[in-house]
């Protein structure tokens, strides 16, 4: 399989790295570590071992690369509005487009532009960074979900499960894409909004009590909000307090938002809270503390 | 009528500053600024003019004050567990207690400890800061609203009143303290809150429209829980339109939470927030957006 990673941060960096050691034939698109990468390849620092890739197919465009049989987009969501420019030159009849970008909407944007058969949505549990140019590094975690963005009667979703499985990543696949997005949301939405907001690690928004509370609350209202999509089944309100434990147990945890707003760079607002917000009032389910939560993050952006 | 100031910050500073000018015998309780003040007297920078007080009765106990016919606390609320020991020495029979605090509770408070007849409440609507030992800035408003925490049949509101009044006071009575301390909860709720947890003045809060919508339905539950107390007349929902509009005419103006969060000093949240709150759950009254408002700025001050 023909393969272009869209999006050269920390989880492009790191899955095209795992599948390019697979065997698997990877192109990237760079900007940002193109220089590095090209003089002297992609070093991952990894808990699983290190690795050095010293020879790395990166190119400035699409066009350069060429078609590709799949499509992985790991762009962050608010570069959304250059998905046309930067996966057209990729693209014939057959080619598979799969998002591993955070929060809702990315396949639908995806299906508006190319067709809805084509996409896959991937929800990746990664934890990762980016060093120096033409170096990542992984801090744990990995495992990815992937389902159909509308089911067909083929083997195309296990042919790429069955890639990155080979490469060492924990694959599964699901046939309820919605719920495992909105099952993602119900931890994102409360330690990246209020990480980032407080500017404070996961294991102390979880120390005080009335802040453990809060938690509790915001999952709630992402989980009746989910439910009224009409998933396959409706995630127990139990899920809460998996995810709670869960999550107090990563100890010192800064989320991907939290690092974004420490260095400076633009949040994820639009597909982990408004997108999420908007599907719930669709389907009449009040979010009052993700919204307000939400309005509290947009107004750390303002100067 | 001899009047002892009890807590020496920039309130108590300035109105006792404004009193002694006309000719009240003032006896201020001084930690920090007793030294400076016992030296080279009081200055007070104001918008209504600057003077200066050469000498001032500042002491460092009430023991040494001796009794007063009028004590007006001027305390931070998390000092109010020093009510007994601050206060008892300086009164005999008929000596009432002036609450100019913050927030909610400390009428009640004060009447537990010393009866409710004793017992006037003041909300100020004052812009002031401490400068230096032994200065006080006076930057705009300071408007007093006296009411009784029980209603007597004798003029003891009055006179106090007067006192202010012919100190230059804009100072007016209420018939009913418990709104005049909800009305003011409206604005001090949302912008306190808003501004010590975003480090942003009201200006900056009030640009955003998803904002300024939150800052209205902070308010709004406030008057909820404000008319389930009880009061003499509702607080109409148009009072939040007529708050903002005010507040739009302040320009650039840090409340007194955002100086305190900025300058490290601990936040009124029990008396401006956990009383309000509590008052309201007890009236049914559900406050979400305060009571995470509320969180956040508690969880700012863990370490």
């Amino acid at each position: 399989m023909r393969v272009a990673v869209i999006g050269a941060g920390a989880l492009g960096l790191y899955y095209g790295a795992l599948l390019q050691k697979s065997g698997v034939e990877i192109h990237f698109l760079m900007r940002r570590d193109y220089d590095a990468v090209v003089r002297s390849g992609l070093q991952v620092y990894s808990t699983n071992g290190d690795f050095h890739l010293p020879k790395v197919n990166a190119w400035r465009t699409s066009e350069e690369i060429g078609k590709a049989d799949l499509v992985i987009v790991a762009l962050k969501t608010f570069a959304n509005d250059c998905y046309r420019e930067l996966i057209s030159p990729l693209l014939k009849s057959d080619s598979l487009i799969l998002s591993l970008q955070n929060g809702l909407g990315n396949e639908e944007a995806l299906a508006d532009v190319f067709g809805a058969e084509r996409i896959i949505g991937g929800v990746a549990f990664l934890c990762s960074n980016r060093g120096e140019p033409g170096v990542v590094h992984h801090l744990g975690a990995g495992r990815i979900i992937l389902g159909e963005f509308v089911r067909r009667n083929n083997d195309q979703l296990e042919r790429v499960s069955e890639m990155f499985h080979k490469s060492g990543v924990d694959c599964r696949t699901t046939d309820d894409l919605k719920r495992a997005r909105w099952e993602k949301l119900v931890w994102n939405i409360p330690f990246n909004g209020l990480s980032a907001l407080l500017q404070q690690s996961v294991d102390r928004v979880l120390a005080v009590p009335a802040t453990r509370k809060l938690v509790r609350e915001i999952m709630l209202e992402v989980i009746i909000a989910g439910n009224a999509q009409g998933l396959n089944s409706d995630i127990p309100e139990k899920f809460v307090d998996s995810m709670i434990d869960f999550t107090d147990n990563m100890g010192v945890y800064k989320p991907s938002m939290q690092i974004d707003r420490e260095e400076g760079r633009e949040l994820e607002i639009g597909a982990i809270f408004r997108t999420p917000l908007q599907y719930g009032a669709e389907k009449g389910a009040a979010m009052p503390r993700v919204e307000m939560l939400a309005t509290l993050l947009e107004q750390t952006q303002t100067r």
